[in-house]
Formats: structure tokens, sequence, C-alpha cells
């Protein structure tokens, strides 16, 4: 009897291939083989592909959800707080020899054009990882450490926005170059003006 | 018999899938019926998908190399060129439903950990986009227009990461919103520093 663990095992297994391969390269065969699931036990839990990937999504939105609890946990000053919620993506991707890149990122970039509900949940996901970062920086603002005069929504969207490119451009550099450069960048240059 | 314009059509009709849809989700007949050609055409220009797929890449970065050139022949101040050379790959994006992306982007974030032969040359032609904006950054540092202590390869790096990021944030907006933002974050932000 298929039961809560075998939908996680199986959302888990099937993450893990699609993060390297892509969604539409990816078989449900090699889902079911992964999770050592019979095809049964998957349509238990969804009624296509396509709603398995939708799940997925869920299942990363989830993931963010709880990261961005993370981050507004702890007394660490904000930027502190901010750099080192990158620092440890950065951290994961060397121990992954700069592969797989951010599976929101790839999924974007895959199903932007191809697929409408994914669309609209990839957005959503982004918006989830705006946020916390917007958070952060009025927190950095209202101390003083930014200045007063900076739109925080516009910053965050666009410190998310060049991370994916820095994470894209990685995947093909092989080497956390670009993550650094995003790093000084960002924390160097566009969250250390003279705070007017 | 098949000859050179045979070539450079099954080029660009598989070009036009593949930006939309990807490179693994496109089937070689679906390049064949756009382009009107047998299978036998196609295997005198090409010795495999793969093959097609890197001769892909190589009509792409001899694209690239010809907007390269142009960024660097007209008597505009060369920020102002630099600024218009995005603006013109916005217009490309609006006028297309702010669908399709970057090639180089999508391809990269696909391929990138799937096959080393692709993952070498994307990278390559990274480089070929982001050596004409270190080039013009350059430019603008002889005439005085950007700090002297600005590290102009960094910046270059910098930007054109971004930039795919953006884009693949459109992605899923499906406005350019994120295409604007980069444009004022680069030019009204790190482009306008205090001159030093």
């Amino acid at each position: 009897m298929p039961n809560k663990d075998t939908r996680l095992t199986i959302l888990e297994k099937g993450a893990r291939i699609i993060h390297k391969k892509g969604y539409n390269h990816t078989g449900l065969q090699e889902i079911l083989d992964a999770a050592n699931v019979p095809k049964g036990s998957f349509y238990h839990f969804f009624k296509s592909k396509e709603d398995f990937g939708l799940n997925l999504l869920d299942h990363y939105a989830a993931f963010f959800a709880r990261k961005a609890g993370d981050l507004v946990k702890t007394d660490t000053p904000p930027l502190q707080r901010l750099k080192s919620f990158f620092h440890g993506f950065r951290c994961f991707f060397e121990d992954n020899a700069c592969e797989l890149g951010c599976p929101i990122g790839n999924l974007s970039q895959e199903m932007g054009d191809l697929n409408p509900a994914f669309r609209k949940k990839l957005e959503e996901i982004f918006q989830m990882m705006v946020s916390p970062v917007e958070k952060l920086l009025k927190e950095a603002q209202e101390r003083k450490e930014l200045p007063r005069k900076m739109d925080t929504r516009e910053m965050a969207d666009f410190i998310i926005n060049s991370w994916e490119g820095a994470i894209l451009r990685m995947k093909v550099q092989k080497n956390p170059d670009a993550l650094r450069l995003f790093d000084k960048m960002v924390f160097d240059g566009f969250l250390k003006q003279p705070h007017k």
C-alpha cells in the first residue's frame, strides 16, 4: 500500500534526476526505477508526469519557505546573514563539482515557454526567493546600513536574477568564479554604497 | 544534390525549434520536417544530432562575432553603444512575447552538465559576448567616463552573467521588467559611479 513516505521518495528521487537532466529529458520509467516503485504507485499519487512536475515545484516552494524562515531567525546583522545565505549555496555547488545549478532556474529556462502552469508556479517561487532578500535589505536600511533611498524590492529582484545568471555561467565554466564575482559585486559594490 | 543553402536552412530551422523547446526535447524528425529535407540530406552535412548541435553553436558564435563587430564600428560614445546593444535585444524579446530567451543561456542551462563538448563551446561563446563589453568599458575608462580602478573584465563578466539572469527571469514573468531593471541597475548604478 503506497504511503506518504513513498510519495516523498518519488518526489526526491525524481527531483534529483530532473535537477541534472531537465524535465522533458527525464523519462517516467527512470523516476520509477530510481524510487524503486511500480507505475501504479506513481499514479496513486500523481495524475500524470505533468502533475508530478507541478507537485515537484510545490516541494521546492516548501524548501524555499523553510530557507526563508531560517534567514529571519538569527541575530546576525542582516547583510551578513544575506551574504551567508548565498555563501551556503556556493558551498553546495562547490561540493557538487559546479553541476546541477538552481532547480528553479533550470526549470524556468526549460519550461517558461512550454507550460503555463509551470511558468506561473515558477514565478511564484521566484517571488518567494526575492521576498526574504527584500526583508533583509529593509532591515539593513532601518539599521542605517543601506541608503534610505534604495528601492529594496528592485534591489532584491536584481540580486536574485543576477544570482541565477551567475549559477548559469558556473554551469559552463565549471568553477565557482561567477558566484564569487556575484558576491564581490553585490556585497562590496551595490550594498556598500555611501549611505545617505 | 544538397548544397550550402540546404545546410544553412537545416541550421536555421533547427535553431528556431531548439530555441523554444530545448535541444533534447527536439526530435531529428521535427528538424527535417521544418527544413523540408530528407534524412539523407541531414546526414550529408552532419554526422549525428550531436554534431548538428555543435555546428549550431558555431553558427551562434558567428552571429555573436558579427554583433561584436557592429559594437565597435560606430562613433557613438561607448557606454551609450553598450546600452543600445542590450536595448536591441530587449526589443527582440518584446517583439517575441518575452519568449525564447537567449539560445546560449538556454543551452548552457540544459547541456552544461550533460555534454562536455557543448559545455566547452558554450563557455567560448560566453567569452565572445564578454569580450566586446570589456572593450567598450575600457574605451569608456580611457575617456574618463568610468573610474580608472574598475576591473573592466570582471565588470563585463558580471554584466553578461546578470543579463542572462534577467532573461531567465523574463521567461517566467512574461514581461520585460527584469530586462528594464538590469538596464537601470547597470547603467544608472554600476556604470555611474563617481569617477575617481
